[in-house]
């Protein structure tokens, strides 16, 4: 582990050689006897399912550290033990990858088949999901166990998981086929939907959160812990980031709809796939009674030419205006909550955020 | 809350009533905001897949502990917190045996359709899975987030599930079609097999465990620890309890080729699904050439008449005998060793669970 934070040494490179850190120590961990195939299928298994995504999440650990740091210099350990926690992070991802993949049925992640196409792994995926979510707490344990902030450590992986599984499950029954309804689409619903842990709700094949596939509040609550930070004593930063995730996701409902498919690289299909997306709960709240009777009739239908007449009608009721209005409003808000926080460090790390995400394209 | 531990309560209604504590807090757990559908789903796939057991894992944690107080009358608190955990075991059993049932697609679990089987729920089992998962430690947190051993408690229940899923992925890598290779039936992948959680791998529906669905090591550190002692001081307590479960496999090993199947309540398929089991571990230890070749053509053909030759097989090398001996042997380490710690509390219980495993026919 020589020279992790040289100044030469490029961050995402480190990031990488701890993988290979941590991978390594997995598959010798003392608690578990590998034999020689499970300890293979285990490093493939890892291989093809935790390092090939963008890296951003847990990238973006470090950053959020760095900033909480003001500009001092990171000890190696201090590099070391931020990129754990990144890594944790994308465990996290990949564990919910792999099981939403066989949920949704999909057939290509990251440009190779998903991991239960693989032939040979099939249904095995469904363990493998577990085994990545269980690599999670032994990574903690070693590196983490005699630090004061441990079980805060484990209680937000915990919860980021529960916020996300919970979240995930509204979205399985409410699009179930024969149960769609429209008249459940509204406000509090929506929110819930964008209360979820931000870093696992993301999708990286053309579904929810794919323009930026990284986001704010865990990989912010890790760098605080870290940085000796308590979550519940400033119970602030942690409504500043659910807004944040809230604001992020409304963006992302918008974008779906009237972003540039060249811009955010792909198509959205949230009014075909009825999705409870923020575009048509405000249509809902502002439309007449026959533009409702519309929508109901039309809403989460294929056709592109419906598709089409959905995307005029939310035109006809200015839901461009209404979004740059509550952009502008959202923004605002933020920036006043956040330079209401009594350290200069988190509101450095908090206003980052925000200019990654205001008024994004992608 | 009235009278929990009332003289004329018996323990099952107690334990039950705990049952419908936990299940509210749940369904009303203020970090999430349901839906009215969201919840009634939960409602529903809790009450179908967590309580429909026999509860002999979440019993035996109130049992364990009562013998760890050696007669002392517990307070109405210690029964409840005792339940609490014996429940997040029976939560932790049956997020495996929901996910278990996808990858083995099997058609029946308590007598019930499987949960996936069940209409409209599919493949969204993998999430609702997931969620039980996510409800242990909502559970621990909300009941021991003060208690000195709250992070042993949350690092047993991620030891657990660690050892099981990765005991899962051997058995799921070793018996993959086309990949059958007895030679690497040796005792250290027994051993392997022999050492996961013990709570989660017993299966109801005539697999492995089946035949006493309860078993030991997990039960019993969750009582240790509500009583105060700690895992990690002790080393040697948990060495008898992997002693024991090791024990345990073996006798079930034995059972499922020459137990009585009217007594044990199923009939034995080890050979016909190629099972790493201590009788063909030990077979290939003791048979000669020619036999050695007999087992490596036959073993795992589901063809009765085969079937009854390697059982033949077995009588011929002994292994009756061979188990006999093995039996007595263990016992009299495992007494020696429990009679050897400190604690006559400690020693009580294991022997009572000792007494409970030895020389059993089912």
């Amino acid at each position: 582990m020589a020279a992790l934070n040289g100044a030469a040494t490029d961050l995402k490179s480190t990031f990488l050689r701890v993988y290979s850190v941590l991978k390594s120590e997995l598959l010798h961990d003392p608690a578990f006897d590998f034999t020689d195939d499970s300890r293979q299928w285990v490093d493939r298994m890892l291989d093809y399912n935790v390092p090939g995504g963008k890296l951003n999440r847990g990238l973006s650990v470090i950053d959020s550290y760095e900033l909480l740091k003001e500009g001092k210099e990171l000890t190696e350990d201090e590099v070391f033990l931020a990129c754990v926690l990144g890594w944790c992070i994308e465990w996290l991802q990949a564990y919910f990858l792999v099981l939403d993949d066989i949920m949704d049925g999909s057939h290509t992640r990251r440009g190779q088949p998903c991991w239960f196409r693989v032939p040979k792994v099939g249904i095995i995926a469904i363990n493998d999901g577990i085994l990545l979510r269980n690599h999670i707490p032994r990574m903690l344990k070693k590196h983490f166990r005699e630090k004061p902030y441990y079980v805060d450590l484990l209680d937000l992986f915990n919860e980021v998981e529960f916020q996300t599984a919970s979240g995930q499950m509204i979205d399985l029954i409410t699009t179930l086929e024969g149960e769609k309804d429209l008249s459940k689409y509204t406000l509090p619903l929506l929110l819930q939907n964008s209360k979820r842990g931000i870093i696992t709700s993301g999708r990286e094949d053309g579904k929810k959160l794919s323009s930026i596939s990284y986001a704010t509040t865990d990989m912010v609550a890790c760098a605080l812990l870290m940085s000796g930070e308590s979550l519940d004593n400033h119970i602030d930063v942690k409504n500043i980031l659910v807004e944040m995730g809230t604001y992020f996701q409304v963006q992302d409902d918008y974008l779906d709809c009237f972003g540039d498919p060249k811009v955010i690289g792909k198509i959205g299909t949230d009014i075909e796939d009825f999705k409870c997306s923020w575009m048509v709960v405000k249509a809902l709240e502002l439309c007449n009674e026959e533009q409702k009777k519309f929508l109901y009739e039309h809403y989460g239908k294929a056709d592109p030419a419906i598709v089409e007449k959905v995307k005029e009608l939310y035109k006809a009721l200015a839901l461009k205006d209404v979004f740059s209005e509550y952009e502008s409003k959202s923004y605002e808000k933020l920036i006043t909550f956040i330079e209401s926080h009594p350290s200069k460090a988190v509101q450095g790390l908090l206003k980052s955020f925000l200019g990654k995400i205001y008024k994004r394209q992608k």
